[in-house]
């Protein structure tokens, strides 16, 4: 215990008095999770996970009492938005804190381009405050209605947009974020042009968001399409060569491998005929005729088109990002719960050959799943293919073929940034942390560059935070 | 004279009562020319041409009673907008009507995402009427503030704005079109989806624009900014990489090969060091924070930043754009009248390379000027160099040069559509030619596929329009 003490939760109390603390098992075992089931590895690794207290802060303030006293008492502090993540980014692994930022949720300031909003603003409830002038967020997750932009920027990458905007990791897609440290008196920085990027996709492990300033792009009644093709092959040159096009503005251009849709799409089910590849696009009114000249000179047969539907049955139907993205492999799983997936990226330019290639040698066990993207500046696609699993053995098989044919894989099996990531250490994030968590309190585990500087990626081993298994006892569970 | 007969003025005016004409000699030749003469070869072949009776009508309506009168006297109609283009688009190479669009000005409606405006209206006052909706065209020329939107559509291909929307050709980019048809009843025809390329840039050959609905996009007051790099290549490849990135919304990216801009922007001299090459660019305020950061990886030097210095200067200097595009050819031939210029497409994803050997290999013949935009969804770079000319050969023995190594060259030393664009025939131009103007009335001599429709693109020589030799006299010249 000398290496481990266990935290002093009766002290923290004790400092936190006044700011809403939760501590009964279950609703507590309920905030340290969020969507890591996704994953059969992750399920084994993170179920017991839990944190020792709850704390709700409801402003900058309490949040600022809340790491002071954490920080005297040596307890971990992880920050949680919604909990719509999918790799345990917000689960407290060495337990003590969760930090959960849902009440500081105001959207404080709107003006031409772009809003600024406290970090658990759920991100629809942004794009309405943004509608009155005419603007909404460029990116979202297809979590858009839970999930909060903090957690967004912690823990997630792009999505709904990239086809226009690229990611988040972009210069240019964060304006700026207003953070706190985790020190004796923890500091409020300021960080706008490239330092986001210490922060940003960091899990919440070198510093906690508060605020975040976005930028906006003109809010539309995006069309919602869904084209068919008889080949997959042909579905993905469409939504290459849609992507492509410059001057038709789009928000999303997915596409999925027959008979995924057919079989999991069940709100959808009566557009979507046997046989039939297709492709999801979110297109801007205005680009309404380009895009229908555009969809015949390929022969594209459209198989939904939300202006061509009834009003009723429109609303009815839950939006095409919900189809897309993440959702995709939430709706499988939900008919075939053991199914799982894996996040790839197909390098340009030869991504439509190895999403052939992929597709063909893989078939039923890994129906291929694509979302087009602006990357560098370049149109490609990630892979969210579905994957029947059977072993962690040939999960890893699977993903090392990727590797093996030149299509990285960021893999979302694992709870370290590292190894969902790029496999490195991400020397900008270390020396923040460095700066701003130097005892090392924010979100244990998940930076193996901090927790385990020799860890040697190239091993391919899966690296095991120690907390984990050894984390300590709290002194008074359950007095709530 | 049977073959060519002499055009009917006399009936002609007896027609058009009530509708503005000019008929004094040195007003119609000033309205019977662009910015032709930035060609020599050009200037040779052009500078008598005249109309034979300049129109100005003030309506729709109007519009109709000249094209009727003029078809039943078989008299051609060549329209034109503000003037501005460079390969004598609105120059009635056989004389007759000159049909002056510039009073159909007004703005008629603007909603989100779009502008409908009538044919004649100034770009610039496009964007005015839409500020107060926060909204702006998506692209312009660098003629921004004395171009029609018309005449843009019917002779441009792109300009500002191209870095990010691509081109007047990308399907989107234009939503719809107003047209007359040249019969004996004209029609009015609306063309949108992929049937507006079949009077976009077709110099009003097969139609008269009479409105425009165009995209819009958010309104900015861009930051306006000139970079400088010691080496030219490391401007152009800053320029391609500032190109893609996707998430710092931009406006325009230009490179200008020292010592043009120290010779020829005599307005920003101060600004702008010797040897330096620049990168001319107009970033969005939202993205500000973002571009510093990536001009400060690439070690850039920023000379001039409109943020940055006085009102009163920034008010006193002209905007970047008129530093780009066609307006670096037109400040260098104020100082050095022998200048011109070329248009060239380097082509992805060789850009940069060729861009250097061009370079290397022409000197100070050949300044080079790249303006990036984005090309069939990828990022790469147009070449506008200045040409110090000497002989028509020598231009011809460059241009082949280029085309010889894999970069295309839209000949701006032509007056047809095919020799100055893909050299060959646009069968979808020319099919609708045959149903709009039966009779080919429409600006007589700029579709080659019209009017020789066995012409060897292939042999390398100038196609010459006959009818710009043999053009009939008028009957009743100069009796206003």
């Amino acid at each position: 215990m000398a290496e481990n003490p266990a935290y002093d939760l009766a002290a923290l109390k004790a400092r936190l008095d006044g700011i809403a603390l939760e501590d009964n098992p279950a609703l507590m075992r309920q905030k340290s999770r969020d969507f890591y089931w996704y994953s059969p590895p992750l399920k084994r690794q993170l179920d017991e996970v839990s944190a020792d207290l709850v704390v709700s802060p409801a402003s900058e303030e309490e949040v600022r009492r809340v790491l002071e006293a954490c920080f005297a008492l040596a307890i971990p502090v992880t920050p949680r938005g919604a909990g719509t993540g999918n790799y345990g980014q917000a689960m407290p692994l060495a337990g003590g804190v969760v930090l959960d930022l849902s009440r500081l949720d105001k959207v404080l300031e709107i003006s031409t381009g772009r809003v600024r909003a406290q970090t658990g603003a759920i991100i629809a409830d942004i794009d309405n405050a943004c509608r009155s002038s005419g603007q909404e967020l460029r990116l979202h997750p297809s979590t858009y209605r839970s999930a909060s932009i903090g957690g967004f920027i912690a823990g997630g990458s792009g999505g709904v947009g990239s086809i226009t905007w690229g990611g988040l990791r972009d210069l240019g897609n964060i304006i700026g974020l207003r953070i706190l440290t985790m020190e004796a008196s923890p500091r409020i920085l300021q960080l706008t042009g490239e330092d986001v990027q210490k922060v940003a996709h960091a899990y919440g492990t070198n510093g906690i968001i508060l605020e975040v300033e976005m930028p906006l792009t003109p809010a539309f009644d995006w069309i919602q399409v869904i084209v068919g093709f008889d080949s997959f092959g042909e579905a993905a040159a469409y939504a290459n060569a849609l992507g492509e096009q410059d001057a038709i503005l789009k928000k999303l251009v997915s596409v999925i491998a027959a008979p995924v849709p057919q079989r999991f799409f069940l709100r959808h089910r009566r557009y979507l005929p046997e046989g039939q590849h297709i492709v999801l696009a979110m297109i801007a009114p205005i680009a309404g005729a380009a895009f229908d000249s555009f969809t015949a000179r390929w022969g594209g047969r459209v198989l939904f088109h939300s202006d061509r539907v009834g009003t009723e049955e429109a609303k009815s139907l839950p939006p095409l990002y919900e189809l897309a993205w993440n959702h995709t492999t939430l709706r499988a799983l939900r008919v075939e719960p053991s199914i799982t997936y894996l996040q790839t990226l197909y390098p340009f330019p030869n991504q439509l050959a190895l999403v052939e290639r992929i597709h063909a040698e893989f078939g039923d066990e890994m129906p291929v799943h694509l979302e087009f993207v602006r990357f560098d500046g370049k149109i490609t696609c990630f892979g969210l293919p579905l994957v029947r699993f059977t072993t962690e053995e040939r999960l890893e098989a699977i993903i090392a073929r990727h590797e093996a044919i030149g299509i990285p894989v960021f893999n979302p099996h694992r709870y370290t940034l590292e190894e969902g990531g790029m496999k490195q250490t991400d020397a900008v994030q270390l020396a923040f942390k460095r700066e701003a968590d130097p005892n090392g309190l924010l979100n244990p585990g998940k930076m193996i560059a901090w927790e385990h500087p020799d860890f040697a990626f190239e091993s391919g081993k899966t690296y095991l935070f120690a907390g984990l298994a050894a984390r300590p006892q709290a002194l008074d569970h359950g007095t709530a």
